[in-house]
């Protein structure tokens, strides 16, 4: 693999050795791209050297060397579908509706997601931090180092703005690299009951453009499976979005068969997200717009759904499939990117290169960062887990013990549990 | 409540202020045994004192205080149900059947429970507790105090003495409670391949005598859903283990209805577990029996089982219900007390109270030790969880971010996170 070797371990900043790869990349080998019993180097924060151990020898190393102890070194995982800046929590609402209350019963006494608004719009950008960072945590403990954030909840220009700010935030408050998404679409507020038409002009004339001059989104999510809007709204928030310059991506047929996917791909969604009921002429849509399929096993188990995302179909139209948390606090509140790649393995029989492949290279492709993300190669940023384990097969099939010895981002060691 | 506080705080060791109880213990309130606003006391490692806050004043307290600013103490979370010694793991088995190969296969090539069997029995001691204290770990970080753990894998007597040593040994190198468990017909080991009678002398003639006498276990598990073994067989099988003196448990109705649950249940069983199968029938047995149901949601998840256990005959029945992880290598590889918590009101809609005193006072009643643990309440050992939460329903809802703050075992305050 010499090949890989464009600069020599020596000028490397930090070099490690004795260490398998699971690069995403190189995938000749197997599905995970392994290269066993090599040494990795990165500099200026970037993947600069991949070698095997055969052709290194001791005067070869510069001074900053880690020994992986045969250990193996995996892209940094990337969550690419949350929701995890929100005020409160919905656990009474969780316990009501065990106890047997019926969720309309619930949204009637004011439950539901717009129990998440109002706790949302009520609260500071400090406060969200403060709540959103030990969800950020949680998945950073397990090696994620990217992970997408969406708005939603303010559902007013203010505090979708608010929210947004809090998402780009929160990377300053903690060593992640956050991508943020303005979700449109995804309820109608109470301030517009029967006004439908007046929301989608906010949103189209106001919400888009502000955020769009603010720079606080690289992407607009567009929920398709919110039966309030019409096709012709649907139709001009797509527009609008399109226009706007920002990565498109959808919220689609999570609960029915409603052609949301096929809309989107319309409009060239980057990625469609759920899944559970699209159609085989969906999956076709999904593929002449080489648009990603999003799975949420999270979701997909907490709403106990009885479809899963056809698999299948994704797998013979060369859809790739990235998985992800969907943190939230009303069907979600899951914020482990390791249980997703669990749950993606026994609900959706995906396999655990494709799950591991879904947490990295692919979710990488459905926030359009692939090529300096989500894989590991040369010239590529140097985000990336070091574990201790057999095989990458361990980390989608055992939860609990966490295997992770350390997280790197752009180069540095942000945590180490050697 | 004044008639809880048997001792005044000022002698106690230790005395947490600002902090609602959990108690599963005084159920008038409500499910949890909340009590609001207390304060709690502990001395020579007992539960002391608890009072309610209006009545202390700052003159009352010992030296030390610890201000629990509003959180939450509940017992200490019990795993009352694991098999958490073994050596190996068996995630290539996991990634070669979600590539279709067929499980009977992988059996005829070795796989299986057997590989577990020959993994653990080339293990010294030493090396089964260095892989299963991650397993205790991560039980721990989410507040366990007390977790069961099963032999079972070494069919032969030292092999199935190494793993008892080995799990009554862990205690030594983690501060966690453990209670070792002989578990018997747990499969054939090949050695014994069409000689059942001989291994079943082995076991009754040699085993549970060996156990009884080196004290390596305070219950034997005889496992129902082995269909190696004939009724006569089994049923010497419970002789024996009946007059042996140790505590009786199953594992019944897992894979079908098989009477097993009645069958434990005739010979004084203290837990029937798993109970996907039972019929109502086997459930009055059980209650005739006083048996506890552990229900064992991770195995159920990770097998995709198409039963639930029968929880509304339970509930009929007053059979308590406890919730455990059944960590192992083959059908649970899911160290995550938590986990079992959220999927047993997923997947067999316990309400969070149900859950909580399914990992708490439940799981104490199977391991017949809540005379002891598992509530909170004058007398008994101070085994706590001190959690920044709002109110215990958030413990089953959400995962990702530990909400624990002190881990306390025998008035010890083990574990800090404040």
């Amino acid at each position: 693999m010499a090949e890989l070797q464009t600069q020599s371990l020596k000028i490397c900043d930090q070099v490690w050795i004795n260490v398998n790869l699971a690069t995403f990349s190189n995938t000749a080998v197997d599905q995970y791209g392994s290269l066993r019993n090599y040494a990795l180097g990165i500099k200026n924060g970037l993947v600069a050297c991949i070698t095997s151990m055969s052709s290194v020898t001791a005067t070869q190393l510069p001074f900053n060397v880690i020994d992986g102890h045969n250990g193996w070194i995996t892209p940094g995982l990337i969550d690419c579908h949350t929701h995890l800046v929100f005020g409160g929590h919905r656990a009474q609402e969780f316990e009501l509706r065990l106890r047997g209350i019926p969720y309309q019963q619930l949204l009637h006494q004011g439950g539901g997601i717009l129990a998440t608004t109002r706790a949302t719009r009520i609260r500071s950008q400090e406060q969200l931090i403060k709540s959103a960072l030990p969800r950020i945590k949680a998945l950073a403990l397990e090696g994620t180092t990217c992970i997408e954030v969406k708005s939603g909840y303010g559902l007013n220009i203010e505090d979708e703005m608010k929210m947004l700010k809090v998402a780009q935030n929160l990377s300053n408050h903690y060593p992640i690299k956050i991508m943020s998404t303005l979700l449109i679409a995804n309820t109608i507020p109470p301030e517009y009951a029967g006004r439908v038409d007046g929301y989608v002009d906010m949103i189209c004339d106001e919400l888009i453009p502000s955020v769009v001059s603010e720079k606080l989104a690289s992407a607009i999510d567009i929920n398709c499976d919110c039966t309030t809007f019409s096709r012709q709204q649907r139709q001009r928030l797509f527009e609008t979005a399109a226009e706007s310059g920002l990565m498109l991506k959808a919220h689609a047929e999570q609960y029915s068969c409603n052609g949301g996917a096929s809309f989107a791909s319309f409009y060239g969604a980057h990625s469609c997200d759920h899944l559970e009921y699209i159609s085989e002429e969906g999956v076709e849509d999904m593929a002449k717009a080489k648009a990603i399929a999003v799975l949420l096993p999270g979701t997909h188990y907490f709403m106990q759904s009885k479809h899963c995302p056809p698999v299948e179909l994704f797998r013979k139209h060369h859809i790739p499939m990235a998985i992800a948390s969907d943190t939230n606090p009303g069907t979600s509140p899951l914020a482990s990117i390791r249980l997703m790649m669990n749950m993606s393995c026994i609900f959706f029989r995906l396999t655990p290169a494709e799950a591991l492949a879904g947490a990295t290279i692919n979710a990488a492709k459905a926030l359009g960062i692939d090529s300096q993300y989500g894989s590991i190669a040369i010239g590529k940023t140097a985000d990336l887990c070091l574990w201790e384990i057999d095989h990458p097969n361990e980390l989608p099939y055992q939860l609990g013990h966490c295997p992770l010895k350390q997280r790197i981002i752009a180069g540095s060691i942000v945590d180490d549990y050697q």
